[in-house]
């Protein structure tokens, strides 16, 4: 993989979408593919895609291209695809259950052994066979089972003492919906996940859009 | 608002981040912030900070800092928040549930008004009041009632024939949960949303973490 330069975030964030191109161009039977092609599938300039591909010791050859297969491998490995982490839902609420429902972060390696919650009525109960099993019984599971990665659905103001409490059993990451930028104390790693933050750069591209029809026929009538 | 000069998606994309401790400060009753007390909490350089609050004409006063409150505003003017747009989802699956149940989107001026599917058992219920109707009835929908956004949570296969029957009734823009980049030869603006990326980019970040921890343990036991 040659010598690894200290890579920016950005790049990282990045890697994940190459990964998904790469998955669909081995789904068609491409086998190589030039930075130029890849730029325009994906929207980012061929130049942009080699430097960014470069960080990781560069996988292509000059006017020959990328070996789609050995890519995609190679950019699975840098995300640690291959070490397939283990999971636990903490919260089953309507989000919780709808992840605990997505097949797809399994097909990349993050498999899905607990789901955990104190709504007395649906604990016992399964979603694609696993149990949901009452908060009590967190300390024990984690104790018994690898959990590399508790992911937080839990309400608002439940989110700071309920990541506490997992970060101090030694999770490792923690993937997080409640709409805070949780901090925490600890060794762990917090990704937050902020779908709302989505939701308002739509509604800035929307707003600029209006803004700019409104201004081309305010310059046509005025005309 | 003075002068607009281009601004960055990047920028763009840290608004929604700006305008969430805004509102955390109003809470607290904080009128005041300086720069370097927003980085402290954010996590961002406090020259970052001044940089995009820049783009958008200056709202600080040198060594006496932002007015919260005005700040908070002119953000959420900038973000469009205030042009309370009417929403959408298409799919009641579990993701689409689970954003129907989100009463966060219309904290921030997103109200959803229809739900559709295909699926006959669910047809005619209702989620927080709004009733699930079938995708035969949306086109019907859509030019009775303003419809701004469409949520898609249609399963993959779907998600291309759902997104332009959408994009051709002159849906303003699309929010798209399927697992991927969708683009249309029409008038649209369409935000993905990757959750899978988000999950891998917290993996990379364990695996960093991983590799740091054997290495120092290697290095340790050698010595």
């Amino acid at each position: 993989m040659g010598v690894q330069k200290k890579v920016s975030i950005a790049v990282i964030r990045r890697l994940p979408r190459y990964y998904r191109y790469l998955a669909d161009l081995l789904r068609m039977d491409i086998t190589r593919v030039s930075s130029k092609e890849l730029s325009a599938r994906m929207g980012i300039t061929a130049s942009q895609i080699r430097q960014d591909l470069n960080c990781f010791g560069g996988f292509g050859q000059q006017g020959y291209g990328y070996n789609v297969e050995a890519l995609y491998k190679e950019i699975g490995e840098i995300l640690g695809l291959s070490n397939n982490y283990q999971t636990i839902i903490i919260g089953a609420g309507h989000m919780g259950k709808a992840l605990a429902n997505y097949t797809n972060f399994e097909k990349r390696g993050f498999k899905l052994i607990g789901i955990f919650d104190v709504n007395p009525e649906i604990i016992g109960t399964k979603i694609r066979g696993i149990e949901i099993m009452h908060m009590d019984r967190l300390e024990e599971f984690v104790s018994n089972n690898k959990v590399d990665i508790a992911i937080l659905t839990v309400p608002y103001d439940q989110t700071p003492s309920v990541a506490d409490r997992v970060a101090r059993l030694g999770i490792k990451g923690l993937w997080n919906f409640s709409p805070m930028d949780l901090k925490l104390p600890y060794d762990v790693i917090i990704e937050n996940v902020h779908l709302s933050d989505s939701l308002m750069v739509l509604g800035y591209k929307i707003n600029e859009k209006l803004k700019a029809e409104k201004g081309a026929k305010k310059t046509k009538n005025s005309k």
